[in-house]
């Protein structure tokens, strides 16, 4: 059981079926499926599935309760989100750094996030049921975000910070020889071709070889170069009335 | 100015006025402003305005454009987004890598975020115009987002990501423009000496693309492979007996 499947995501009284679907829709992306509705508007409306698109599981597993203290009851740890900056603003964290304590006093148990209206929030004795407050940083110029959106930004947070996978495998870089004998093939070619100066091909030859290595070329890149380059050393030696010069 | 507002996000072929302009309110909650529409569906429509909330100064702000590389001619830096994972999945990187990337090479310059049709996303085509790839990791059983979701993320990521301004003086990149001359210039030059196949010139193109996207050429970079380019003609133009071009 993955740490997502102990957090819940608490909506108290939403008030827009379709913004309950696509909650469900973005938590399902992130990979989180515990959904608590504390009262609140109706689900099974048309517009909550449509929005919910294949998120219907986590909208019909939803589960409702009469009171934020009890959709709260089995957890460990819960975070109210708010907009508001009382007092206590420099208690309030912000995702990453909620997500980063929730992983280090998560333990076994199970958490919540609690989200309020859609147009006034938690009011003040529902902020104070909760263990930890945070909120999202918004520009000065239009901070009220939609309610599904900042939903997604906890959970985007929430996946990347609990999900502890290992870094995608890198690109396997063509082997410095291979990379010695593209430069050599190139620099003969372009000095033939005049694109080098015979007395300093040094020169161009050392942008060239930046823009390579910059460019971290793999092996079939490294062949489609060369190839490049034999088909220039081709339309050279037509020029000069020779054949096409074999195994370059 | 801010670095946020030179990065765009460029929306192709939209299809739904509400995405649109839910696309609009979370570009504005995270401090950004410059919307780019290609081609897509009518934005001056009530569906639009309503999920724009207050933001409708973005939704009446954004340009639109005819083409995608119409869109992305004055930038330096651009990204595809993207749910495929094709060959080239190791090139592609989350939101995190691409905002500190992009903060390492914007310069002085301008940026956009690119993002596809709600239902297919973006065509090959499309994807090999833009500098770098990138794809928000989602849960496995459920990858689709909704496109105003996955705007919100890039643009949080930015948001945080660029909040310290962007270090001085990094390589000044060439624009998108002088790129696409040079990609034009490369094709005619390797269909001419028959490196590329003329029935499919865009296979070996792509690559040439995805190797010199990376190399993240400069203005004078991208002279010298045009330099390169038309001793090339030359080459093969005297193979036919003709004088070299001039001015290429």
């Amino acid at each position: 059981m993955s740490i997502l499947d102990r957090i819940s995501i608490v909506l108290v009284e939403p008030q827009s079926p379709g913004n309950v679907g696509m909650v469900c829709r973005a938590m399902k992306n992130m990979g989180l499926s515990s959904l608590r509705l504390v009262k609140g508007c109706r689900t099974d409306s048309s517009d909550a599935r449509r929005f919910a698109v294949s998120a219907r599981d986590v909208l019909d597993g939803a589960v409702r309760f009469d009171s934020l203290e009890a959709a709260l009851a089995d957890t460990v740890i819960s975070v109210a989100t708010t907009r508001r900056f009382g007092k206590y603003r420099q208690e309030i964290m912000d995702p990453p750094e909620t997500v980063a304590r929730l992983r280090s006093r998560i333990g076994d148990g199970r958490a919540a996030l609690v989200f309020g209206r859609e147009d006034s929030g938690l009011t003040t004795a529902e902020l104070s049921l909760c263990r930890w407050q945070a909120t999202i940083p918004t520009s000065e110029e239009y901070g009220s975000m939609n309610l599904a959106q900042a939903v997604l930004i906890f959970c985007w947070e929430l996946s990347r910070g609990l999900a502890g996978g290992a870094p995608q495998s890198p690109r396997e870089l063509a082997a410095m020889s291979e990379m010695e004998s593209l430069y050599r093939h190139m620099e003969e070619t372009l000095l033939r071709i005049g694109f080098l100066d015979p007395l300093n091909p040094a020169h161009l030859m050392r942008t060239l070889r930046r823009i390579f290595s910059r460019a971290e070329l793999d092996t079939r890149e490294v062949a489609v170069l060369r190839g490049m380059m034999s088909q220039v050393d081709w339309a050279a030696a037509a020029a000069k009335g020779m054949v096409r010069p074999e195994n370059r």
